[in-house]
C-alpha cells in the first residue's frame, strides 16, 4: 500500500503499528526511529521494523507516511526536526491525544508541500515501551482523525486506508470536537484515577498496606490507568487544559449534588442514578467496545 | 464442618457462598431462603442448596450458622424475623459492605444465647442474581471479621474456618477501622464511577453515542463497577455516611490541588503524582490482588 512508512516513536502505540504495519502487510518497508538509543537497539532486537534509523533525517527521507507517536508535548519539536527532510507529497500523521495543539503546531511548521492528517488511535494499555506492543491493539477499537479545513482527500483516504488495515474504525471530526469528546472519555477518567489512587497512598488514619490488600473492593480498577505513562499524560493536561477544565467542573458539579444526596439520606435520588448509569455500559457491550465477562474476566468462573 | 448452613438471600454473594460451602464440603446440608419467589425458584433449579425454605423462619430453625446475604438496609428486618426462631449457640453472620451500623443492629435485636460474627468478603462482580453466583468467587480474596467485644471464641475461629474454606485471607479488625477503610477501597471508588458515567450521560456537547464509540480511552472501565447493584449501593451510602464523607472530602481536596496544577501548568507536580501512583499498582499486583496482564487481560497478546 505504501512503499514506505516511518514510525518516530517506538513506545506501545509506536511499535504497534510498526508490528501491524508489517504483519497486515500496510507498507513495504518500515523504518523506526526513537530519540532513545537503548529503544532503537530494542527494536531492532525484536525485529518488528525493516530498518531502525539512527537520526531522525534519515528516517523520514524517504517516507510515503511519517507517523509521530511520541507524547503530544514532543511532537512541535519532531516536526522541527523533520521538516526540510521529507518529501514533497509526504503524509504526516501523529497518534497523539490531544489534537487541537497537534493540529496547530504541525499546520504552523511543516512546509506546505506535505500532507497533514492528524489521527488519534482510541486504543492502549497501561503499558509502556515497545516490548509492551501487539499487532491487535487497534482491532474493532475507533480511529479518529481530525484534518484541517482543506486537506487533500487521497491524504486522507489514505490515513483511513492504513487504520483500517490495523483493524480499526474511522470515523472523522474537528480536532476542537475531539479535545471535547476525549475530556470526558479519557482524559477526566484518567485524572480522577490518578487522584484517588493519590488520595488513598496519603491516608494517616488506613494504612498503605491496607488500601493494597482490600483493593478488590473497586480501588484496584483504579489503579491501572493510574499506571499509565507519566509524561504522556502530564502532556495530555498541560495540552488539552480548556476541555479537560470544563468537563471537570461538571463532573465537580455532579459529585457535589451527590455528596449532598448521601448527607441528606436522598435515597430515592441515590437509586436512580445508580440505575441510569447500569444503561450505559450494557450500550458500551452490545458496541463491541467493552467484554460482557465478568470482572473484565478477570474472574473465572470454574464451577 | 458444620451441620447446616443457612443462606438468606441467593444473589451474587449468597449464591456464591451456597455453592462454595456444597462444592468444598463445609457443610452437611446448606438450606437456602430469599425473600423473592422467583429467585428461590431459580435457586431451587440451579440445585446449589440442599433445600429451599419457603419461610425464612423455617430456614433458619436448625442452623448452626446463618449468612444474611441481603442489601445493608434489610439486615434489621431479616434480624428481627429471625430472632425468635434460632437455636441457643447459633451463630449469625452477614457479608454486609458496611459493618458499624450492622453490627449495632444485630447486637441491638438478637438474643444473647446467640453468636454474632459479621464478616464482609471483599469480591464481587458487577453482575447480580443467583445465576451470577460461582463457588470460586472468594478464592484468594480477604474476608474481614468484625467480631464484637465479649464475642466467643469459638464462634469466631467457626467463621474463620468457613472463609478460609471458601478460599479467602481472614482479617480481624473493628467494625469502626473497616467502614474507614472500606470507604477508601471501595465505598468511594464507586461513587465516583457512578458519578462520571452520570455526568457523560448527561452532556450536550459530547453526544452519548460519541461516549459510548470512544469509551476505551479510560472511560469504559469506569462503567463496570457503575453496573454494580443499585439497591445494594445506595444502602451503603446511607449507612457509611460518615467515613465516605470524610474520605470524599479527601478526595475533593486532592483534585481541587490537581485541577490548580492543570490550570497554572504546573507540569512537575502532575509528573510526581502520576509516578508515584505507578507503584501502588505495582505492590497489588505484587500480592495477588490484581491481574498483571495488560488491560486487566482484556486485550489478548495474538502476534
Amino acid at each position: 500500500m505504501f512503499h514506505q512508512v516511518t514510525i518516530i516513536g517506538l513506545g506501545l502505540i509506536g511499535s504497534s503499528l510498526a508490528r501491524a504495519a508489517k504483519s497486515y502487510g500496510l507498507s513495504s518497508r518500515v523504518v523506526a526511529y526513537d530519540v532513545d538509543p537503548s529503544v532503537r537497539a530494542r527494536v531492532a532486537e525484536l525485529g518488528i521494523a525493516d530498518a531502525v534509523a539512527n537520526e531522525l533525517e534519515n528516517a523520514v527521507t524517504d517516507s510515503d507516511l511519517t507517523i509521530i507517536c511520541v507524547p503530544v508535548g514532543a511532537t512541535s519539536d519532531v516536526a522541527r526536526q523533520m521538516k526540510d527532510h521529507l518529501k514533497p507529497g509526504a503524509i504526516v500523521s501523529d497518534v497523539g491525544s490531544v489534537k487541537g495543539m497537534v493540529c496547530d503546531a504541525l499546520s504552523q511548521i511543516l512546509r506546505p508541500d506535505v500532507h497533514i492528517v492528524p489521527a488519534h488511535p482510541v486504543a492502549g494499555t497501561e503499558y509502556s515501551g515497545p516490548d509492551s506492543g501487539f499487532a491487535t491493539l487497534f482491532q474493532d477499537r475507533w480511529c479518529i482523525i481530525t484534518p484541517p479545513e482543506g486537506t487533500s482527500p487521497d491524504a486522507i483516504e489514505q490515513v483511513r486506508a492504513f487504520w483500517c488495515g490495523c483493524g480499526a474504525n474511522v470515523e472523522s471530526m474537528s480536532a476542537h470536537h475531539h479535545d471535547l469528546v476525549l475530556a470526558i472519555t479519557s482524559h477526566v477518567p484518567h485524572l480522577i484515577a490518578y487522584n484517588i489512587v493519590g488520595t488513598a497512598a496519603d491516608l494517616e488514619e488506613v494504612t498503605q498496606s491496607e488500601v493494597i490488600k482490600f483493593s478488590a473492593g473497586g480501588f484496584r480498577d483504579f489503579t491501572r490507568i493510574a499506571a499509565s505513562d507519566p509524561t504522556m499524560w502530564r502532556d495530555i493536561f498541560l495540552n488539552n487544559k480548556d476541555a479537560v477544565l470544563e468537563m471537570l467542573g461538571r463532573f465537580n458539579e455532579d459529585l457535589a449534588a451527590l455528596q449532598r444526596m448521601i448527607r441528606w439520606g436522598d435515597g430515592q435520588g441515590l437509586y436512580d442514578l445508580f440505575t441510569r448509569t447500569r444503561a450505559i455500559r450494557r450500550s458500551i457491550i452490545a458496541q463491541g467496545q467493552e467484554t460482557s465477562a465478568p470482572d473484565f474476566g478477570r474472574v473465572r468462573k470454574e464451577d
